[in-house]
């Protein structure tokens, strides 16, 4: 069964596109960054709510405060990537929705008047976005290596504020040597799928 | 700036594809959803715990149960997509690991020995799986309407368990007319990405 989607993008988006642990000395520029952004921020949200926020860090004093709160066996790379994103979930994202879905602007309100509605919706919603930057990532040519392994009330104080969850940090970057373990086992297709 | 995703290829994940709303009656096949799944499923997760699991629903009598647990101004188009596919997150999914993660089988114990742990993990990467989903959808030359707007409670005693929390309904098939509302607005890079 054949896709719509070429096989040379199903290669670089998925089939071929690996985790990377080490990476180039190339630099990631802001424009790279802008290219993904400008691809991506069309995946869906719930009621295009795009609650994903990104922290591009890129001085190194920045990135050694980074590191620091990183889990020991993140340290290395994420002080080696050329470029290290801090994925976040705005819970106040409720005061774009006007203007973000224009087609029903009382969703605000009815459906997002209390911080936890906020919050649950927040943290659904950045996460498919953070997906969609992963792919995005990929889709410039570039190996992701998303991480949740950090002291995420750290990184929040450090780097965000009350109102922004860090959901992820990704190196960023061309892959180096050894950058990749070897490919792990998937689930079956009949593990995963069931039908009623 | 380009990417080194083709351009084709960029309209038919992100630019031109629109959550559908309505459909047309042609019929998703298994082999459809099997070669979404056989793609996607290679997306990256954390310890690759790949927590998604999907429950396609397919009979007229399990539709039914289905499209009384969705909101109203979903029931609609629940009722009448081609196919519809709950998305789960199974949160005893660290059974799996010491398969799944062969480079450190101890992750189970180490990182999810509480359930807690579980639910925040499964959560968050099952989300990540579902916008793989959503992009699969795409690359077979469908179109998903991703949903949140449902009786979560009832539709996991309905259709899933005490360990697998549904994260997303999401209707399949080839878009009908007037499926899709205007394209809504989206963030500018600079509201999104900060730089430090």
């Amino acid at each position: 069964m054949s896709l719509a989607l070429d096989s040379a993008a199903q290669d670089l988006l998925f089939r071929e596109a690996r985790t990377a642990n080490t990476f180039t000395d190339e630099p990631v520029s802001e424009e790279q960054v802008q290219a993904i952004y400008d691809l991506v921020k069309f995946g869906p949200t719930a009621f295009n709510q795009t609650p994903l926020r990104i922290v591009l860090v890129r001085s190194a004093e920045a990135r050694e405060r980074l590191v620091a709160h990183m889990a020991e066996g993140n340290r290395a790379k994420t002080a080696t990537a050329p470029l290290v994103a801090i994925l976040a979930a705005d819970n106040e994202f409720h005061e774009e929705l006007p203007t973000l879905f224009p087609a029903f602007p009382q969703a605000k309100d009815v459906f997002f008047s209390e911080r936890p509605a906020r919050e649950n919706a927040a943290g659904l919603n950045a996460a498919l976005q953070a997906a969609y930057f992963i792919v995005g990532v990929r889709a410039a040519g570039l190996a992701a290596g998303p991480m949740t392994g950090f002291d995420g009330a750290a990184i929040q104080k450090e780097f965000l504020d009350g109102d922004h969850t860090p959901l992820m940090v990704v190196n960023i970057g061309k892959p180096g040597e050894d950058a990749s373990y070897p490919r792990s086992p998937r689930l079956s297709y009949d593990e995963v799928v069931t039908t009623v």
